[in-house]
C-alpha cells in the first residue's frame, strides 16, 4: 500500500527498503537534503499520496514530533491517519491524538524494537490506538515484523504502544545490568579464567540464552575484556519514564531503576552524594579526604 | 564411556538418559530404592566400574554431596576421577578436591543449567578443574550439551565451574526479576490491554527476545495474568553466594540484589523493618497503625 | 500580628494553639462544625481580617488545597497573601502563586516538619516566595519554628518550600529504613540478645544519635520486638515526588527508593513480579508453584 | 582500677586520656616508640599489672588484632580478662574467645562507636560476652562511655559486641546516603537556593535531626557546596558485613547495600558493568561508545 514516511535516518531510511521490498510504495521526506528524500517538504509529501492518506512519523521524540504532527495536522483531511514511530512518551500520545481526532485524523503509536538489525530481522512492533484504524495500517505492520507469528502486538488504546515499548526498554535496561554485573563479578575473580567465553557458552542450552547474550559474542570477539569500551553509559528516557510509571502505579522497580542509576552515576550523578559521605566521614572519623590518600586506604 | 551416577532425581535421571542415548555406559545409583537404581550402595558401584574410573555426583548441595565425596575418597583410587555436578559453592570444591588430591583422585566441578528441558535441549555445562582431567571427562560433557558451538566451557580451576554456574543464576535471577517488573507495570496501567500477550510479542525481532520469554508464553498460555500463582518466591542460593562473593570482590550488584530481596521479602524477611516504619511514624505523625485502617489509607 | 488559618485539624489546631501561646492573634475556619472554628465559611474568615491579610492554607494537598487557593483568589485584593502549608507537591506552588500573583495577591509555601510534637517541640519550617512577601510573614513563622537559631529557612523561590519538605521526608523514609534494616538483622540474629535496648543505647555518644532513635525507645518501650506493629506501611507522596524529581535531574536516590519501594511491596505492589518469577521458576525447573508446598521448601 | 590498653592510636589514645581522667590506671603500649607509651613490649605490659589483669586491644582488626590477641594467650593467665574494643568480624570474636577460653582467660568485644568526639563526648559501647566478665570491666566501660542512661550496652554472648557495632556502622552508612541523596537532588535543583542552609535549618524541630546533620553545618562551613570535597568514598567492612549476615538471615538491606554500593562504585567496582551495557547498546543501536561523543549526548 501507499505512505508517507517523514524521517529516513538509521531507523526510518531501514524500514523504508523493508517497506519497499515488502511491496509497499513509500514516499519518504527528511529535513536534510542529503537525506535521500523523495520530496522536500511535508507539503508536497501529503501532496503526493492519495487520500485517505497514511503517514508515518519517524522522527525524535519530543520538540521534533510535537511539531510535525502539529504540522499535519494543518496538512491532512479527514480520514487520514498519523503512524508515530519515534520513541515518545505515552502521554504525549494521547494529547496528539486528541488534536488529531478534532479534524477527524486517525492516529496510531507504535514503538519500534530491532534496533540497526531490524532491517534484515524484522521489526518487533507494539501498537496502541482505535481497532479499526489499527487494521488499516496492518499491511504496513505485517512487512515490518519478522516473519512468524510474533513481533507485532496490538497492545492497547492510544498511548499502549509507546508505554509497552518504554516496558520493553526498561526490561533491556534490567537484562543488561545483570549480564554487566555477572560479567562484572567473573572479571574480577580469580575462578573463571575467561569471563566472555564463559557467557559465550550460555547462549544454548542455559536458561539465560537469549538475544543480548548473542550479542554480546560479537562484542566481544576482538575485545574480550571490553578493555576499549569506555566505562560510561548514556540513558536515552525510556527506563526513566518506566519507573516514574510503575511509582505512581504502586509497583516497585529495583532492577529497572538499578541499571538506570547506575548510568547516571557514571555521569557524575551521583557525585554530591558521595561529597555528602566523605566529608561527614572526615568530621566524625577523622577519615581522609584527599584524593590520593583514598587511593591507598 | 563408563561413568557412575551418584543421584538418580529429576536432574541425574535425565542425565543417564540423554547419556545412555549417547551410546555410554553408565552405572546408576540412588539412595532411594524406587529410583531405578543399578546398584544398591555406593561399595557396588565402585566395584563396578573399571579403573580409571569416573563418578558423577548429582546430589543436593552441602551436607550430601560432602558426605558422598568424602565417601567416594575411601573407595576411590588414585588415577579415578570425581565430578560433582550439583549446586555446590564453589569454595566447597576447593576443600574437595584437596582431600581428594591427597589420594590422587582428580576433581571436576560442573555447574549445569538447562533443568527439566535438558533432557531433550541439551544442558549448557560450566567446568572448573585441571586441563587433564577435563579432556578425560570431556567425551561425557559432549554428550550432555546441546548440539553446535555453545553449551560447554571449561571455565578455569577448581571452582570456576560452580563460580560461572552461580554467576549464571544470578543473572537469571535478575532477568526474572527485569521480566517480572515489566509485566507487574503492565498488569496495573490501563494502557496495556493484555501484557501477556505484548510479552509474548517480543519473542521475535526485539531486544529482549530469550529463552526465558519462551517459557513466559508456557507459563502464561492457560494463566494470562497468572493468577493462580502464588505471590511468592524461594530462593536457592547461588544468587545470595554471588551477591557475597560481588561484595567481597568489590563488585555492586544492585540488579541481582533486588531480585534476591524481592524474594525474601516475599517470605516475611522485610517484617521487622516494616514493622520499625510504622512504629515511627505512629510516634511522630500520629499515624495510623491497625492493620485494617492501613488497608484504606 | 493577625492572620486567617483554614483547616483546623491535627496539624492546623496545634499550630493555632501555639501562635496564640505567641501574641498572635489568629482567626480560625475549617470545613467541620465541631472543629472549634471562629468563623462558618471563608468569606467571613476574609471579612474578618484586616487588610494586607494573610491567610495560612493547612488543608490536605491536591483537591482540597487547590480549590481552598482557588477560592482564595476570589475573595482576597491586592497585598493580601496566602501561605499554603500543607503538603502540597512543588510544582503545584508555581501553579498556584502565578493565579494569584495576577490578582496581586502573595504566596509562600511552607514545608512544615514535626508532627505531633510541634506544639511543644516547635515546628521545622522551610519556606519557599519572594524576600518581601517572606519577610511579611517572618513573625508567624518565628513563633512556629523552635527555640534557637535552626528551624527556619526562607529555602528558595515558590516551590522552593515544598521542595526542601519533599527532600527532608525523602531523607526521613531513608533513615526510618535503615533503622529498619539495622533491627530486623539484629532480631534475627543470635548474637544480640534484646536489639531494642542496643539500638536505645544508642542515643548517645554514637554517629546515629537521632530523634527518630529518641522515638524509637519510646515506640518498644512497651513492645520491644514490635510484635503488636503490623508488618505493612504506608506512604504519603513525597518520597515518591523526591525520586521521581531525582530522575528527571539524573541523581540516583536507591536508598530514598528503596524505602518507598519496601512499603509499596507490604501492600502488594511486587505481587505481579512474584508470579512472574515463580511461574518461570515452575516452567524450567519444576519448581513448586503452590502456596503451602513453598512454606515448606 | 587498673587497666593495660594495646594500641595508642587516635582511638586508643583518647581514650586512655578519657580513663586516666575517669581515675583509672592505665599502662600503654603501641608497637611505636613515638607513641607515648609506658611500656616497650608486650611483656612488659603483662608484667606490669597486677592480677587478675584486664588488657584492652585497640588495634586494626585482622591480623594485628589475631596477632595480638595469640600473644596474650601466651602471656597471660587464668582469670585475667581480654577486651577487642577494635572493629574486628563479629565471626572472629568466637575464635578469639575459644582460644582464650582453653587457658582460662575471659574475653569482651567492645564495639565503640563516637570517632574522634568520643573523647569528650564519651563513646557508645556495645559488649559482647559473659555476664561475669562483663561485670568486673564495667567500671572501664562507665568512664568510657557518655554521662546519662545511655552509650553503653550488655548486647549479648561473645560477637554480640561487634555484631551490633557493624549494625551501627551499617545504619551509619545508609543515615549518610539518605543525607546525601537529599543533598544532591537539591543541588541540582533551581528550587533551593542554598542546600546546606536547608539542611542546616533541619537541625531543630524536624523529623531528620540527628548528630549526623550537626556534622554535617560543620562540614559545610567553609565549603557550602563541598566542592573542595572529592567524589569519592572509601569502605572500611562493617557495613559490607553486615549486608552479608543479613543476606544469610534473609533480610533484605537495601539502603545499606546502596550505601555500600555508591562507594564501591566511585572506586571504579561497576566499570565492567557499564561497558558491558555500552558494548551492548553499540551493538543494537549502533550508539556511540566513544568518550567525548557520549559527553555531549
Amino acid at each position: 500500500m501507499q505512505m508517507g514516511m517523514i524521517g529516513l535516518g538509521r531507523m526510518g531510511g531501514n524500514m523504508v527498503k523493508r517497506l519497499r521490498e515488502g511491496g509497499h510504495e513509500i514516499v519518504g521526506f527528511d529535513m536534510n537534503p542529503e537525506s535521500g528524500r523523495d520530496v522536500d517538504s511535508l507539503e508536497a509529501l501529503v501532496a503526493s499520496l492519495a487520500a485517505p492518506r497514511i503517514v508515518w512519523v519517524m522522527v525524535p521524540a519530543g520538540a521534533a514530533t510535537d511539531s510535525t504532527v502539529n504540522q499535519l495536522g494543518e496538512l491532512l483531511e479527514a480520514g487520514d491517519i498519523v503512524v508515530d514511530g519515534g520513541n515518545s512518551k505515552y502521554t504525549d500520545d494521547r494529547i496528539h491524538a486528541a488534536a488529531l481526532a478534532d479534524k477527524g485524523i486517525g492516529f496510531l503509536d507504535c514503538g519500534v524494537s530491532g534496533g540497526v538489525w531490524g532491517a534484515e530481522r524484522g521489526y518487533a512492533l507494539m501498537i496502541g490506538g482505535e481497532d479499526a484504524t489499527y487494521e488499516t495500517v496492518k499491511p504496513i505492520f505485517e512487512t515490518l515484523k519478522p516473519e512468524g507469528e510474533y513481533g507485532l502486538v496490538h497492545a492497547g488504546p492510544v498511548g499502549g504502544g509507546h508505554f509497552a515499548k518504554m516496558v520493553h526498554n526498561g526490561i533491556e535496561y534490567g537484562m543488561m545490568q545483570a549480564f554487566g554485573e555477572g560479567f562484572a563479578t567473573m572479571m574480577r575473580s580469580e575462578y573463571v579464567t575467561n569471563p566472555a567465553q564463559t557467557m559465550d557458552s550460555w547462549r544454548s542450552g542455559s536458561v539465560v540464552a537469549s538475544w543480548l547474550l548473542d550479542l554480546f559474542e560479537n562484542a566481544t570477539a576482538d575485545d574480550p575484556e571490553l578493555k576499549d569500551v569506555p566505562a560510561v553509559a548514556n540513558e536515552s528516557g525510556e527506563a526513566r519514564w518506566m519507573v516514574e510509571a510503575a511509582l505512581e502505579l504502586g509497583v516497585p522497580t529495583p532492577a529497572t531503576a538499578a541499571a538506570l542509576w547506575q548510568r547516571q552515576t557514571s555521569r557524575g550523578g551521583a557525585d554530591d552524594i558521595l561529597r555528602t559521605v566523605t566529608a561527614l566521614r572526615a568530621q566524625f572519623g577523622g577519615h581522609v579526604t584527599k584524593v590520593d590518600e583514598i587511593a591507598t586506604h
